[in-house]
């Protein structure tokens, strides 16, 4: 690491700070005692404020860890004689420690390909079609967990999981969203919440909040209500549920609140198009998928790579320098005078 | 509950609000990127205060939960076929709602008697003598977990903790210490953290800091550090490892420095004897345990209960009003005052 | 042990081979393919028998052991954030090393104590009235566990199972029979198998063959047929599915014929009868609890239990022989010469 | 099916009836009482047999199914949060409804593709080095399973297992053989029990002998004996210790009388060997791998399959008819005249 330099970091989402209005949430919150475990107004209110947002009925809980959203909410989808399907590059297949296995009491994740790291109709019906449902030696199909916005920084269309989703229904399988990054989606996309969950038919959703400028907040969101009693149950047994839950739902309100959530997610994509435009226009760098949302993957040569990391600049390098696969992500915090920085270098040492 | 006036909460200490220098430090933290999951030098120094104020080489990682705190560290002492011996009113067996069964992977928690919500030395190796260790038959003692303070507000000494520790030495057990009030508990006894942890035999403790003025935020403590890296594993499987860890450890150092923790600990200890002195020499009521922390079990007659429910307290009612078994509970922001006229009310209605 | 003597074993029933009828059964079955897995007539068969036995509808599945067919049947009952009220001596509490906690992913067994080790109904009402059910801090109830007989020799009355089944409902918990003994019970009461089961409101049935003469074979009978198919997924996957079922089933099919298990648990019984009435009348040894079934415990004096070892008698004395706590369990190959030369020995030390 | 005539199961080795040898064992076996759970004279000679076979100290379990002893014995190696590294055609992968999940707590397999359904030193190399281990966020590699023989029919040789052993010393795994078929790789292999497990890296093997003509019998064995300890409880816990073990052992001892073993396993390879020549010499039928135990697969035309099923021969079909994938598998007991009849069949239809 570089001393003595700003260090601008490009690495995760997650590595940049809470925004300044959710800091300024907590401390209005923190006036008088409140009932614990989320029987408080605060926690009420987040409820209420996310069936205005997705226009429906709906059960919310918020939780700390995308993790925890996402394991707890597949587990009550899931018996632990079942299977999981999702993307093999999914966040909860390669980055959970094994959290879902955990969760769900021993279930399987079914890994599946499919370019940009989204799965499709045709891809899980093959699949399915031969998953041996019913079949006393095999692990029971479950489940479809999708990521939006994807590992590979893609977005679903709405018909794209509306076509899942018809697939899910064949075979009575849950669907759930992990939405650690759905505000980039929606700021990427031209419709509305609802439009890309529930009446897309997604049953579950992880609303993700903490790499969107957040301290530690997610809302797991049942549109299909069915199980949400379990939910709790689970949430509790998980250590999940805060006695003080009034300082999660907190952040989850103040991160609604006139769009904020949405103005802050735009700024990361716009400054990861630009970042984008910059790299394939300026420098010719190959980019590994379409650029839909803040995450980028590119190639660069080795040189280059050591130029920016001199320059205070942090990413991932998956693999070896040599074969150049960088991982860039931009924040709610990203400016443009950072991504043009970076640039400069790159067009410097090309 | 009462609309138009003040509520004193006197039914948890999680219903008190965090104490402004914790609000203040998450502020002051919120400046510029750094790396996530716990590799920040927040989180470095959180490690390093507590291992000042402990005398002693140590691993502490920071969760958001007391009961992450527990389930976490019991799971890397008690194999899945394993037991854990605690006391019958142990928050681990009556308030997690199966939280350690599902972090051991089904171990069974062995429940034990004993005055004022205390174990002893003697009730354990009673109980150890009989437990079938080594038959296969018999689910196998691994771990012992002690509350300080206890559910009953009761305090264990450093030499009522050693010769615990012995019985758990002479069995091969690992000792675990339940301090979500540990605060509370250094406040009333006159020793150091170390005399009543590692110096005593204890393995992990739990230190808790959310029951005393923050906002979620607890360390698991390994001053055996065997199993820290196992640990590591299990708390990111468990969904407990914050992207943005930083802010749990900001929690804690600000909660240590200048004493703070005692001050608050301190105050929610005096106001609790303020008001059980109350209790006994104004109003006569009957105390079920000796008050030591900041947890009062009182009898209190039926009509003095609703006088003090409609003056607009909060407070748990075990079982029925007739039977008027209470539970008073104080913090680190109740004030004389308050207590002053919890016990006007009582005077007035006895 | 003693050399160059018979061997006359008290121990437990298990202890006893296995009777002619059913290692001939298994030689008659042993000819020519079957497919595997239970898709086999012999399985088909075993399910019929049952049926006409029960006078009803059920799904029956053989297992080979007691405990399997225990846990594997409480599991389709009780969801990981469960618990399972059984008495405290029950064998699923202390005798199977964990087994019901690792078949459930983590449930409770909730604890009741109850004369003669029996539950009441009175005493479950009391224990369900403070479950905290629908408190999410708190395990919820899902099972009531029943042995018939029970680990103290004693049996439940029809009208006494009805009467907890009663509460059953009330509260919506499922109603579990575990019937390693069952034989032994309806040999003694004088009533149907239907009568203590379906009808008096059990929905699952361990019924048990291996500790009543067969080699290792127990039938998992769903009254309730609901959860059957849940069952199956979960009996392969805790590898309890035999490829070769059709061996388990062949020991159960002989078991059932022309009344050979009544008449085998009835010689047990009857031993036992008449070794209790020698303990009471010839010797006047204290007995723990009525006998009803081929159990008995009965206090000796130490000389006598020396004795009876030298005599090359073998049985269990709980705790010290000075204390003299012995149990003796008699098989369906108990022979009265056996039970008589036991009895001669006592009369002679005493 | 086919009624009124002999139907010849070539479906799986497990549709066989039991040797003649091993009924005969379990009606001598059937003298006397003896103490429960392993306690007794058959088991020790059980150990004491595979000891001298072996040629080495051991430690030895009987269970009753292959599922049990691969996932009992895998669940004493691989922490929950731990990795299974095995072909994905393995049977613990597709086969067993989740059972290594289950009796692991959670443990993920990560599924590797080899030619000839084996895993290689290169292809285990490569995969480890990627495998994140040591990083929090990553399920930690833990063991490796090899079939021998494989699901594809093929054998591993000795030299090939040493050099996968030593990719599992340097990453620190235990290396597992499910040995359901161990009986047909030694038959096959101009090798030493010893050579082919313990003398080259194995550490933990699952000796099957249900599948070549035992009842229900298997023998879980610790070359490595520093886990059998654990072993036992996770046993028992797993609901698999039998109370009357001796009738397992005794089916293990019948095996292993006068090489009894071997004389069945290699009847079968050498009717699967008799009827692959059948296949591609008299009627050019593509093979899909070298048949080297007793399994083989073939592409069969439609009518082919069709006119074989018509004529009383079981056999699985991969897939649709139209492809006319098959799987044939041979036993302890199939026949020259069998053989000679399917491929009558064959030739008449081709």
């Amino acid at each position: 690491m570089v001393e003595d330099q700003e260090i601008t970091n490009f690495a995760s989402d997650n590595a940049a700070p809470v925004c300044p209005e959710i800091i300024e949430a907590l401390r209005i919150e923190n006036t008088g005692p409140a009932m614990g475990y989320g029987n408080d107004d605060t926690t009420r209110e987040m409820e209420e404020q996310l069936s205005t947002l997705f226009e429906c009925d709906l059960r919310a809980f918020p939780v700390a860890t995308g993790t925890a959203a996402n394991v707890l909410g597949l587990s009550v989808m899931t018996p632990p004689y079942g299977s999981i399907y999702c993307h093999k590059m999914a966040h909860i297949e390669g980055d959970e420690c094994g959290a879902p296995e955990f969760f769900t009491g021993g279930a399987k994740l079914a890994l599946l390909d499919g370019p940009d790291g989204k799965l499709s109709a045709e891809i899980l019906e093959d699949a399915l079609a031969k998953s041996g449902a019913g079949n006393v030696h095999h692990i029971q199909p479950a489940a479809i967990s999708l990521a939006q916005v994807t590992e590979c920084g893609t977005i679903y269309s709405p018909s794209e999981i509306a076509s899942i989703s018809a697939v899910a229904k064949k075979y009575k399988l849950g669907l759930q969203m992990d939405g650690a990054r759905f505000a980039n989606s929606i700021a990427a996309l031209n419709c509305s919440p609802a439009e890309i969950t529930w009446k897309a038919g997604v049953d579950l959703l992880s609303f993700g909040a903490t790499k969107n400028g957040a301290m530690a907040a997610e809302a797991v969101v049942f549109f299909n209500m069915e199980k949400a009693a379990e939910f709790e149950f689970r949430r509790k047994r998980g250590a999940h549920l805060f006695s003080k839950s009034r300082y999660l739902s907190a952040q989850i309100n103040a991160y609604l609140e006139d769009g904020l959530w949405l103005k802050m997610a735009g700024q990361a994509n716009n400054m990861a198009a630009r970042m984008a435009r910059g790299l394939s226009d300026l420098v010719a760098a190959p980019l590994h998928y379409k650029v839909e949302a803040n995450i980028i993957f590119a190639t660069l040569p080795k040189n280059v790579i050591e130029a920016l990391e001199a320059a205070g600049f942090l990413f991932y390098v998956m693999g070896s320098k040599d074969e150049g696969h960088v991982r860039l992500v931009t924040s709610w915090n990203t400016t443009e005078e950072e991504v043009d920085r970076f640039l400069d270098v790159l067009l410097k040492h090309q």
